[in-house]
């Protein structure tokens, strides 16, 4: 590979999850990789997504600490106060060393950091814009993510996204967060346990539309009770900033709200504009995504993509393996494809959910709903007997009931991600309700209840 | 079977978890069943046990919460103070709700509760001993549990077993925690967060025998970060009162230590003291635990015995497990043994243990060290990188190697109680380390390590 008439074996454009693993990998392999970064080495997930997301969720819940002590015998005899300065500041201290050892791996790995923009130029031949000069790649890697989409309503100008909800200079007294996805409810929850008088706007009926209902609607009461203000079926009209800082919203209804800061979270698109993409003939989906094979691979032969901007499961450990599968692909000679199936993933929402498999409704759909049997179980978690604390803990199993295999499993609760992280082993493995049940229950454990539901969930009569 | 010309079809000493649930379930198949508890239904677990435990666990890990929020932003502003007696007038509460849900559940199975020490008489009879009244039974299921163990030394009538740990009159100033096993180690961290100054006191050289070494050893580590005193290798002589109410404790080796309590943890033995055993002609190991078949059956024909008595596998869901096979076995006519294998359980110390399968050392007494392969990972969880809590978790795989199956799982942090629960589906399943590499990742989580840890452990070269 090193007689390659090219620059580089591999160029890859974006320093992301997929586009990292994926350099470091082919160049494991011996390729000759250089991997361009216009934003910081990292990515979504490092720089402004999971990592500092997650960081913001244990600040978050500190204050409900505080409260659930006093069952327990504590009195802290003066409020604790919250200062955001301080958690940006030491989230940006962590972020920074987690870049630097993402740059480090990357210099390890033998790969080049260009830090610029990349654009196609042609087949082999890429563009560096702030250097304004060209490199030429055999192979080339599309993996610039996703970026948050807002709506063009009249004072749009003056709402953030998720992006800024990292930085903000100051913590708002009162906030609205616009969507129901799980970047929307994760926020919303940050911003409720910091104090902040928060609103949850969403247009729909239900948040978190695609997941299992059970937990839907579970959440839905659970943020409720933790004194978040839900506006369903609504939505903003206009924003307009007034005199003193704060803005008006106007809703499509005609009311007007109140607020200091709104932050946007109704989706993301991926990162395709003007990449280029038109001069090597891609063509992307109506929402900028680029379509690849099972492989990763574009409609050119040498063009590959990966992560979010393939918009396939828009998630870090899948961008990874993605990465890593195209590097055993092309650098390797063992052709990989990723299975996108049975993804266990988390909602650091409060509770966490954690949920892998199918959905009760996905699975009548597949199956039929004669043959779906569910097994639930909603309860307070111990912890909450002395707390006082209403939060309570759903988990609930869909059962393909001729085959007894398990189809899918859902929980609403605390740790739950790390939970279903071992539950998707089993679940992945084709585990049946039956292996569930031979499973010893681990006592005292709010887990241990997902090897001891018995009793079918039989709905109440009409 | 109404029409046995016993007065019962099965008589259950002992209302524990296995005898609760044994006469429950015998009488859900129709036998006429009595159980006598001397002292409160609910047993061990509930009454003074795993349920009062894992309260004092929360309780004393808020200490921990209260520091590490402020890395998060927080400051408490006044140090917070603890009440040990609202802590326990909170846990009593929780306890009568348990022990009247027991109870209740009795009750409603038509379980006769009879409040009463109960003997053996003859293979068919029971003596009541304050009622002094004989009761006769087709079949007679012993479910008496153990009782903590206390040395015959000089002044051990000043030292306290968990029993009196859980109803202590005052939070003493320092404490002597004595033993290794897990209820030392659990209660000396519960001691040691409510701000006691605390010992623990082991005569061997490394905590937690029969427990995987790194755990056993990283454990050590992380309970001497926390500030405990930890005393290998030491063992106590004598124990004298003094006149201001202190404890002098002589080691062995003739050195002196002053302290407030002193709490033996060192072993419990079966219940079966003064039970009669004798006049039915069941004779005990030397421990006093009773043997029994696959069936949980005695010596002698018609009677049974379940639980902590019986020695096998000391653990509530077990216990419960027992008592379950027994009803399907003598009266559901579905014979039905308890696979004591693969047992996930949990140690409530602080950080927490995980672990099910072999440990390194079983693995490699069984299929060789050669065919042995490790796979681990020691890292600082997400949450103490800001809260700069120098705790760190350990997460250990076993594979036989020729099979990849995997032996064991072990992990030592937060949460792993219900994360061990979930992994034990999978080991319980004999899932395949490929099988736990093919799962997907949950990103940020770590539980993730689980499946992503690539490379074998190598020892370091001597």
């Amino acid at each position: 590979m090193s007689q390659s008439t090219y620059d580089y074996d591999l160029f890859v454009i974006g320093a992301g999850s997929g586009g990292v693993r994926a350099a470091r990998m082919s160049a494991s392999h011996g390729a000759k990789v250089a991997v361009a970064e216009e934003h910081r080495v990292g990515g979504t997930c490092v720089i402004r997504g999971c990592v500092p997301k997650k960081l913001f969720v244990y600040a978050s819940q500190f204050s409900e600490h505080f409260e659930d002590s006093v069952g327990f015998g504590w009195t802290v005899p003066q409020e604790p106060v919250f200062d955001w300065k301080t958690l940006i500041a030491n989230k940006d201290k962590e972020i920074d060393r987690l870049n630097g050892i993402y740059i480090r791996n990357l210099n390890n790995s033998g790969v080049e950091i260009i830090d610029d923009r990349a654009v196609l130029k042609d087949q082999h031949t890429v563009h560096l814009v702030n250097e304004n000069r060209d490199v030429t790649a055999k192979n080339i890697l599309i993996a610039v993510g996703a970026w948050p989409n807002l709506p063009s309503i009249p004072g749009i100008e003056h709402a953030i996204s998720s992006n800024e909800a990292f930085d903000l200079e100051e913590l708002p007294k009162r906030v609205v967060v616009v969507g129901g996805g799980y970047i929307a409810v994760e926020f919303a929850g940050i911003f409720n346990g910091l104090g902040v008088e928060t609103t949850l706007m969403y247009r729909g009926p239900l948040i978190l539309r695609g997941f299992d209902q059970d937990l839907r609607r579970n959440l839905q009461e659970e943020i409720v009770k933790k004194g978040m203000n839900l506006r369903l079926e609504s939505d903003i009209a206009a924003i307009e900033k007034q005199a003193d800082g704060t803005l008006l919203l106007t809703l499509k209804g005609g009311e007007t709200v109140t607020t200091d800061a709104v932050m946007y979270a109704t989706g993301r698109l991926p990162n395709t504009a003007s990449l280029g993409l038109e001069t090597v003939g891609i063509e992307t989906k109506a929402n900028g995504a680029i379509p690849v094979d099972v492989y990763s691979k574009t409609s050119v032969d040498n063009i590959y993509a990966v992560g979010d901007v393939t918009d396939r499961a828009n998630l870090t450990p899948i961008a990874i393996r993605e990465g890593a599968a195209f590097a055993e692909t092309v650098f390797n000679n063992t052709p990989m494809a990723v299975d996108h199936s049975n993804i266990p993933t988390a909602v650091f929402s409060q509770p966490e959910i954690g949920t892998v498999g199918l959905t009760e409704e996905q699975a009548c759909e597949q199956v039929g709903a004669n043959d779906v049997a569910i097994y639930k179980s909603t309860f307070r978690p111990m912890m909450n007997t002395l707390s006082g604390n209403e939060e309570r803990t759903t988990m609930k199993i869909v059962v393909h009931e001729s085959t007894d295999k398990v189809l899918g499993v859902h929980i609403l609760g605390p740790h739950s991600g790390e939970l279903i992280q071992a539950v998707g082993i089993a679940v992945t493995m084709g585990a049946t309700k039956a292996q569930f049940d031979a499973t010893v229950a681990v006592h005292p454990t709010a887990a241990e209840e997902l090897v001891t539901m018995k009793e079918k969930y039989i709905p109440p009569a009409e």
